[in-house]
């Protein structure tokens, strides 16, 4: 069964390119760009041209734009990771399900402490410098580097054992931003054509990790054809498919919940999104807010708590969730419940109060070296980002932070996707390494514009910050519209196909 | 004749209305959007309904909103400042045209300084505080607020004599930020219907000024039209009227140049851009720059003094254009021809040498009280915006800036509507008073995508830097979101008909 024509990621001038690692045997994929050469005319009407150096980009494509790789519905994308866990002897296979040894710690923190770099911490290392290397530069972004960051939890690298799938990629303020993005299930039953295009559209418009939708939590099986076909991590929110277990909220319990983690830390999700700062006392909190609390686990666990009148269970119970995430080394997104969602709650009482809880249950997760990042703020103006950030970073010790939707003013529902991009780029710059626009569409045209506007809000925060390279593409095309190379232009942006159209 | 469908401009749930001035007969429009009622229902099932009041939103759109008012292509739309000009007595009418009578200054800069409080200053200080009153509070921005800041030179209203139909509108750093685009005419023949369905285009998605396009300098006809029916500002540069006229570059001449201005000045152009600053000796530095000179008035510019080996006529000829100016009240928009076209030259020596004139230049016209801006950098990454900011802000008394395409990245030429707003979002926090991308389409789409994205920038800016009554809008429709009342958040959203699709 050949690749079918919607699956296969091409872009105009790209070549699919791999380059080795030195320590492990691995090999990361990146894109090269060719460039045509520029010409001069002297005075006397004498042409001379000079080369341009292809430009090396970073490339979330996987095996979606190797024509070397057949893509079918039914094996599975190549899983790369799979012989990297067998040589680490720490883990056994049950039921052909990867779980750590009786007695072993197999995250990539614990391995970090230990002063091992692991194929994933170079294969990082590389991916995060591509272009550094391209100009034959040297980087501060080594794997040592790699390595000092995950022991200081100062970046994660999400990586479930059971999705080999999924090639390593970093979230830490000292790497490149990332962009996160809720894919929709096509429909119920799972439509495996369909879902794999949909793999592809995001992967080629750059995501870097899906968020799985509430509605779509119970749909094992889909989830279990994406994590079989994903080159990139996969996030869930855990509480939403126990919920759909136990059909109301009344019958929601640990034990259920335990269950439907284990399940899917089996199955291979890479991180999972907990709501572990909401307690009891923050509802005098939320009274006095403009618009108290919308995230919709949050308003699950509100309602759970009032109907038991117990605490959060998630909170109770968050060192039997370590001992369980680290089985399989998922990485904990601690999500934020009281994240504002108007400018007018931003910064207030609430948050703060749930971050301080969150800053807690972080450093327990530290205890048990379980990858950590904490989510931060929503809707934030402009000026009150940097406060936000700056009191974060004390409270959590500089975990890393995602901030799903930070939209600078509320006034455009409709385009949302603007104004979160504008706050997206100043908060990324100011140190949150992971954003989103948490609304999910099932419309491709909007799932690319959505993914596009945050892209170019996370390239704005790595220039910003002085990520090594990340210029380099911003020069080149520079001197490619100078020069009137149109071709190239468009071959360097980031829509070859609609730049084409309007320059 | 009836106006036409395509010419009205209608906003769900919104009316326009006016608001009386106090010390001059004037009146402010603005849009008033009715809200539903919030209802609640409390533990025995009763319902109760709770008011929320109307929000007053800042308007653009003039007579295209007014039912009352017939528009059509023929007569032109009210002359509402005529009046004004006639009772200040310091003008007259020469062919039909106004001008200050010899030896009177009328710049809104003179009054100001000379403490008269203009029906225009009181005008702004009803329009920029809408939001504000309707609170029952009371803003700083006060008529003599606007009228020293106007004095010191730190904010300007255009307003050509000779075009009373504008509705008055500050630019400042203590005033909203203001969007300009430029406007793309139908075709090289006027075309009435066509044009007038542009400008209320334009107006209806809130733009603030009007931007000519080089490629029609030359059409007097549908600028004279435009100007007739237009309720916002118009900026010409007129030195491609002036080329149009000459033909070849080697022809152009003061002598031309100057009679261009006079007649566009007698059109009621509002602001000329004018590129005085870039001078002989600044070549040296464009030399070793990424992207030269990319500005089209720059590389004439450039070109015209290579030829002639003679310095910028703009320059030596300074004192004359001010002569000009200042017998019409027009805006002074010193343009760079060195701001960056890419972000590796962004705050270089180039942009900087060329910065010094201009405020040298922008001196000398505060001594003649002519009103002026002064264009600041183009492409600039988000890290490098306060520095450059600083460096102008000193070097130029806090004059007005301009920021045209401040995109804070290169990748993106096909969506920089995008990377323009991230930036232009920045770059007004920081006290950039004008935003545009410089960008010309005609497609209506496009035009409209582009003016959304930076009216939201503009906002997150005029939130972030507190304007007063600024986040009224955002709070009216956070609530609406928290209470499920879907058609208040579509009306008062910046696009309802796109909200309605995706809420």
């Amino acid at each position: 069964m050949a690749t079918k024509k919607n699956i296969r990621i091409n872009f105009p001038a790209s070549e699919k390119v791999y380059i080795r690692g030195e320590m492990n045997r691995i090999q990361v994929g990146v894109r090269r760009v060719t460039l045509s050469d520029t010409v001069f005319i002297d005075k006397n009407g004498k042409k001379s041209v000079k080369k341009n150096n292809p430009v090396i980009l970073y490339d979330t494509t996987g095996p979606y734009s190797d024509s070397k790789i057949e893509l079918t519905t039914s094996t599975g994308i190549p899983r790369i990771k799979e012989e990297w866990n067998i040589r680490r002897k720490d883990q056994i296979r049950i039921n052909n399900k990867l779980i750590a040894k009786q007695g072993k710690n197999i995250t990539q923190m614990f391995y970090a402490k230990r002063r091992i770099i692991t194929p994933e911490m170079e294969y990082v290392a590389i991916r995060e410098n591509q272009q550094v290397e391209e100009l034959g530069l040297k980087s501060h972004i080594t794997p040592d580097f790699v390595r000092k960051e995950i022991a200081a939890g100062r970046a994660v690298i999400p990586s479930n054992i059971n999705h080999p799938e999924a090639e390593p990629m970093i979230i830490g303020k000292n790497f490149l931003v990332k962009v996160a993005t809720r894919i929709c299930y096509e429909q119920a039953a799972l439509v495996p054509e369909k879902e794999m295009e949909k793999i592809a559209w995001f992967c080629k418009w750059g995501n870097d990790l899906f968020l799985e939708n509430e509605e779509d939590a119970q749909h094992t099986d889909t989830r279990e054809f994406i994590l079989r076909h994903s080159p990139i991590p996969y996030a869930s929110t855990p509480i939403f498919d126990a919920l759909k277990q136990v059909g109301t909220i009344d019958n929601l319990t640990w034990k259920v919940f335990r269950e439907v983690i284990v399940n899917q830390a089996e199955q291979g999700v890479d991180c999972f999104c907990i709501h572990a700062g909401l307690l009891k006392k923050h509802s005098k909190h939320t009274d006095v807010r403009l618009t108290g609390i919308t995230d919709p686990a949050g308003l699950l666990l509100k309602e759970w708590m009032k109907i038991t009148n117990k605490e959060n269970f998630l909170y109770t119970h968050f060192t039997d969730i370590c001992e369980i995430l680290k089985q399989y080394d998922i990485t904990l997104v601690l999500s934020s419940a009281l994240r504002s969602a108007s400018i007018y709650d931003s910064n207030d009482a609430a948050q703060f109060a749930e971050l301080r809880v969150l800053g807690e249950v972080a450093k327990r997760a530290k205890e048990h070296f379980i990858q950590t990042i904490v989510e931060g703020p929503g809707h934030t103006p402009l000026n009150k980002i940097q406060e936000g950030i700056k009191e974060q970073q004390y409270i959590c010790q500089q975990i890393p932070f995602f901030s799903s939707t930070p939209v600078s003013t509320d006034i455009a529902p409709g385009q949302e996707y603007i104004s979160s991009a504008i706050g997206a780029a100043q908060i990324a710059w100011q140190g949150v390494s992971l954003i989103a626009d948490q609304t999910s569409y099932s419309d491709k045209e909007r799932i690319k514009d959505k993914l596009i506007a945050h892209k170019i809000a996370a390239h704005s925060a790595d220039i910003a910050k002085g990520h090594p390279g990340s210029q380099v593409r911003d020069n080149a095309l520079s001197k490619a519209r100078f020069d009137g190379r149109k071709k190239d232009v468009c071959n360097l942006s980031v829509d070859p196909a609609k730049t084409a159209k309007f320059i």
